[in-house]
């Protein structure tokens, strides 16, 4: 009696096993070619994810970080961040007036990005300070806020969280469909990501790695207040990445995603582990639809990195070649 | 014919949906005892997770933070960490025979606490320097974990992760079965903390805060290392608490859990936010099945706090009328 009743309930049972089997063999990958590149990332999700599989790694471990600029989204002809500082520079010149005959400010100012370059990351540093320091994180969070919401980058026309990769977005959702968590280890300011990791890439606040100023906590009259300092806690760059994602996520991630020199490090530390191990660099190939830019780069230079992907076993993702789209398709 | 075929699967449904209901009814708490406490902690916990609350609060910023030491496992006679590091001292001493006629070295060595206590947190950082620097961060969780198996509470004769508050577990559990995300906010150190903080708390290493020496990043040979260097790099305490939640989580928690003056500018943070707050201080009050103490106490001091509690509308656990049990039952 029992049996018959519930051979229905086996039956739906079955159909719910079965669907979500047929959706993983749906393509998780639509923006990416066919081709070795998308190969070698579904291999290495398939094997650590098979409970079968001598490469399983369980859920708690699957973890994987990623660079943003330049790997999420564009830094060219500038970092988006920087592009903030300098709209800030000149919204907060006039209670600055010294700022006119002082660099790096008044190269700011005047829109010299060569005597801005000129003035080296000491000169980006103190821009930084000047404009994303002396308020409560929260009243950044709005500034930050905005600014994304007008600011646009000119050649696409687009604002700047409309300039992401979609195949990484897919990426993230795949990895994160097949129980992975996703970081994102960034040398820009974790406050500044922290902005619109949620929104746009499915990243929430605690998730997100990043370079750092420090932070003050006072009462103000009775009213619990935290105030940015100008004064630099943390480089999340190169060295600063392994870590920062030591003391931030206290694990060796599984998986590293990046595109520049700046990531050598999270990446060559990430496949040094054992077992099963993913490292990914975006190059950045396509000046048509993007930008193609390595060696000589002023921002997301590729070149230390590129020479060790071979020998480490690093993919290296060929934008024009391997992606079928790049961003989002305009509304 | 669809119909009568389903109807068992809808009967099944509705038991499924019923379940959980009614797991809902049951007691989520029952190492409380039942009173004022207690309901406050329910009466939050529903407010922020009914949808048709006023008070509701979505999934994503439901944050609670705890304290450890004292507020999830005990503190007395001393920090668990403190006779982790004095155990250290004397495993290391035979490489350091200057430690003899050294201090803090020769307290630690003589157990001589009273001289210990003496040399004040300078002394206390000193025994930490020279016990938890110098190895990579997974040579040092073999380090605490071999220790944490092996040492043993002479009063309890338990070993420490077996000294945890029950009902604090419980509460760890409730909150979580209700769409929160728990933290660990701890003066303790981080890595220390995260040794344990899965398998007895439920928290994996990304979701504890924590104080922390530096770490530097080497490439021995090839080989990606990080190094764990002794140099103090934050404290997690008073000020630091919502310094590092801030820097770590970048949310401010809408819960915060805390036993001593260290966790006041937490708690403090935490219910000055706009919206439903819930804190709440461990006030260890219980000589006969764990400690009494509080204003006068070396570790785990209570005393601003515990005068502040009623204005800022923190509830106090009375442990000894509060909790029907303390430690987990010995197997």
């Amino acid at each position: 009696m029992m049996t018959n009743l519930f051979r229905p309930v086996i039956a739906l049972i079955a159909i719910l096993v079965i669907v979500p089997a047929s959706a993983q063999d749906s393509d998780p990958l639509p923006a990416w070619n066919d081709g070795p590149t998308k190969q070698a990332i579904v291999d290495f999700v398939v094997k650590v994810t098979e409970p079968e599989s001598g490469d399983y790694v369980p859920p708690q471990d699957r973890v994987a970080t990623f660079d943003n600029d330049g790997t999420l989204w564009l830094e060219q002809p500038m970092y988006v961040q920087l592009a903030f500082a300098l709209d800030r520079v000149k919204e907060l010149a006039p209670e600055h007036p010294e700022w006119k005959n002082k660099q790096p400010f008044k190269a700011a100012l005047d829109g010299d990005m060569k005597a801005l370059a000129g003035s080296g990351e000491k000169g980006v540093a103190e821009l930084v300070m000047a404009t994303h320091a002396g308020m409560s994180p929260a009243e950044f969070q709005t500034i930050v806020s905005d600014w994304l919401a007008t600011a646009k980058d000119e050649r696409f026309e687009r604002g700047y969280t409309n300039l992401v990769y979609r195949p990484m977005l897919e990426l993230l959702a795949y990895l994160r469909s097949r129980g992975f968590t996703t970081y994102i280890v960034s040398g820009g300011g974790i406050e500044f990501v922290r902005n619109f990791s949620g929104p746009v890439y499915g990243i929430p606040p605690a998730q997100v790695v990043g370079s750092s100023i420090k932070t003050k906590y006072e009462d103000l009259d009775g009213e619990p207040t935290l105030i940015r300092l100008p004064e630099m806690n943390f480089i999340d760059d190169k060295d600063g990445k392994p870590i920062g994602i030591n003391q931030h996520i206290g694990q060796r991630p599984i998986a590293a995603f990046g595109n520049s020199d700046g990531d050598y490090q999270m990446l060559d530390w990430t496949t040094s582990g054992e077992g099963p191990r993913l490292g990914l660099i975006v190059h950045h190939t396509d000046a048509e639809r993007e930008y193609a830019y390595d060696r000589d780069s002023t921002f997301g230079r590729l070149d230390k990195a590129l020479d060790a992907a071979p020998d480490k076993g690093w993919i290296v993702v060929d934008m024009k070649n391997d992606w079928k789209e790049v961003f989002p398709p305009k509304e």
